[in-house]
């Protein structure tokens, strides 16, 4: 297996990558591959003292920045260290991408450069969420595209499940609809369409779930648009930031509360862990003809470092390849108008 | 003032209706009149061994299920308790209407018995919200319905708004735009145009505003679809209960921490109050000429109770005319289509 790293995206990039790199080839065999400004990705390997030959650099003149349009950047900055990788995964120089740098700039770039898989209308980015039944549950679109055609939601029911079973190991895991009310005439049009065509398809559709469950493993795959499923994970995420402020106010509010929160200290930095989205690994870009991966904008080395071992397995159990046939048996049995 | 009171609607009509309007009456001295089963309410009265006269009963023979089609239960049930006591509204016999029924059926039955503030394209209900800063935050729209156009979210912002400084007292509140990110090219087609429309309206736009901030007080009206403010609400009640379920959980671990969880018992009931609904009142449906609340359907009397108080000032401050004039002067402003 040769992972391609981003050595340029994201905001620690390339200090946070390299590190994460470095830390990651400790526990793993495959070989790492950073593409990027050469010199400036050495000088940091040095710095971790990184001596093996395991990692290997790329170079790549260019960076796409956060702040650029997706499809001019992908069109134009040919020399960029994200269409680099992408084309050499394209080329069969390396197995899985992983990015931190700009969100539009990889999900337009997998789709121009690797291509859609054949019957796919658009690709959808599946994050892990926390679950509190203790296991992980898969948020699909978390933000790929704003909006969502019926087919759209359709896909990512299907793909999400396929992801959940083969790299998360959950067998027949529940798909569950994002929506107003359980009820099926509840939602919008394409809600109601969906509904219709996720209970044909030939996955454990549990029916629609309202926000409420969406933190209570009623389903390990959660189907939505990608502007609620970005509400979702950046609620959540502010949320439990707030909750976990707010007690640790009341710890510190008297004498005897501090004493509680002595007592309590190793719990909660247990509980402050399970919100810690660097510990899930990296979101894939599934619906792509290749295994990419993206991880936050501002991840740290330990979230490289997730990203890389954790994201093996969706390269090696050839998740692609099993959603490319998937998408012909669903097409025959329900007919998607792509 | 005069309180009207749908007693039949919700899981526990009429008994909790009638239990919190007894509570109610003990606070404040306007009239309370519950609509519904004559009957039935009086036997409720009994049981909460009410004697005065501050409370009195219009019957209604029939009642609006959870499962009524909105606008087929509103031009049917035409002596349900919902369409005698909007009709009451709609002639003057009472200033102020609670009810904890059908959602759909309230905002239709509004629109269609009250009609629609004129230039208003569509109503939508506004939701009291958990806020960390501790102040409450306005949700808008809560779920009036599924799909927002650009007027739908330019008209939330102004009727949250005016509804913020004229109920809660907070002058000049700061409204913000339920978005992917924080930049004005970020969204939807919808988001992208409201937030240039909403820019250019008389009210103190802050932009947008990502999942992350909805609970941190980065705005105090919260505009988004009826689709997401549903999401947003539901989530955050599942996600506190999941936490403190959690936390609750830590506690009970060890002998240690069962001493912390003695010491914390007070706070965390606080805390646990903070996410209490129930607290907050009920919902306005803004944008119809007359002043309805929603409550929640499993309301208990507490919730009742604090609709009641809480809702007379959105009644007395005359919001409904505030709102009627202050969408004359922005259709002047920027010339909103309906």
């Amino acid at each position: 297996m040769r992972v391609v790293l981003d050595g340029m995206g994201g905001d620690n990039a390339p200090m946070e990558i390299v590190k994460g790199a470095v830390e990651a080839a400790e526990l793993i065999d495959d070989e790492i591959i950073i593409v990027g400004r050469e010199e400036e990705i050495r000088k940091e390997l040095r710095k971790n003292k990184y001596k093996g030959d395991q990692i290997s650099i790329v170079n790549a003149n260019d960076v796409i920045t956060m702040e650029d349009s997706p499809v001019k950047a992908i069109r134009r900055k040919t020399d960029s260290s994200l269409v680099v990788a992408l084309n050499m995964i394209k080329n069969g120089e390396g197995d899985l991408l992983i990015s931190g740098g700009n969100t539009g700039a990889l999900v337009v770039g997998s789709r121009m450069i690797l291509g859609r898989i054949d019957g796919i209308d658009r690709p959808v980015l599946a994050s892990a969420y926390i679950n509190f039944a203790g296991e992980p549950t898969i948020i699909v679109d978390a933000g790929a595209s704003s909006e969502s055609k019926t087919v759209n939601l359709v896909e990512s029911g299907l793909m999400g499940s396929i992801y959940m079973e083969k790299v998360w190991g959950r067998p027949n895991p529940k798909v569950g609809l994002v929506n107003l009310g359980v009820e099926e005439t509840k939602g919008t049009t394409v809600t109601k369409e969906a509904f219709q065509k996720l209970k044909k398809a030939d996955i454990n559709f549990v029916g629609n779930i309202e926000g409420r469950e969406v933190p209570s493993g009623a389903a390990d795959v959660i189907v939505c648009d990608g502007f609620v499923g970005n509400v979702i994970l950046k609620l959540s995420e502010g949320l439990a930031m707030c909750i976990l402020k707010m007690l640790k106010q009341e710890f510190m509010s008297s004498g005897k509360t501090k004493i509680a929160g002595l007592l309590m200290k190793s719990r909660i930095e247990g509980m402050k862990e399970q919100f810690n989205y660097e510990e899930y690994g990296g979101a894939p870009v599934l619906g792509v003809n290749g295994p990419v991966l993206k991880i936050h904008g501002s991840s740290t080395s330990m979230a490289v470092k997730n990203a890389i071992v954790k994201g093996i397995p969706y390269a090696s159990n050839k998740v692609v390849d099993i959603i490319r046939q998937a998408i012909l048996d669903l097409q025959e049995d329900i007919e998607i108008e792509v």
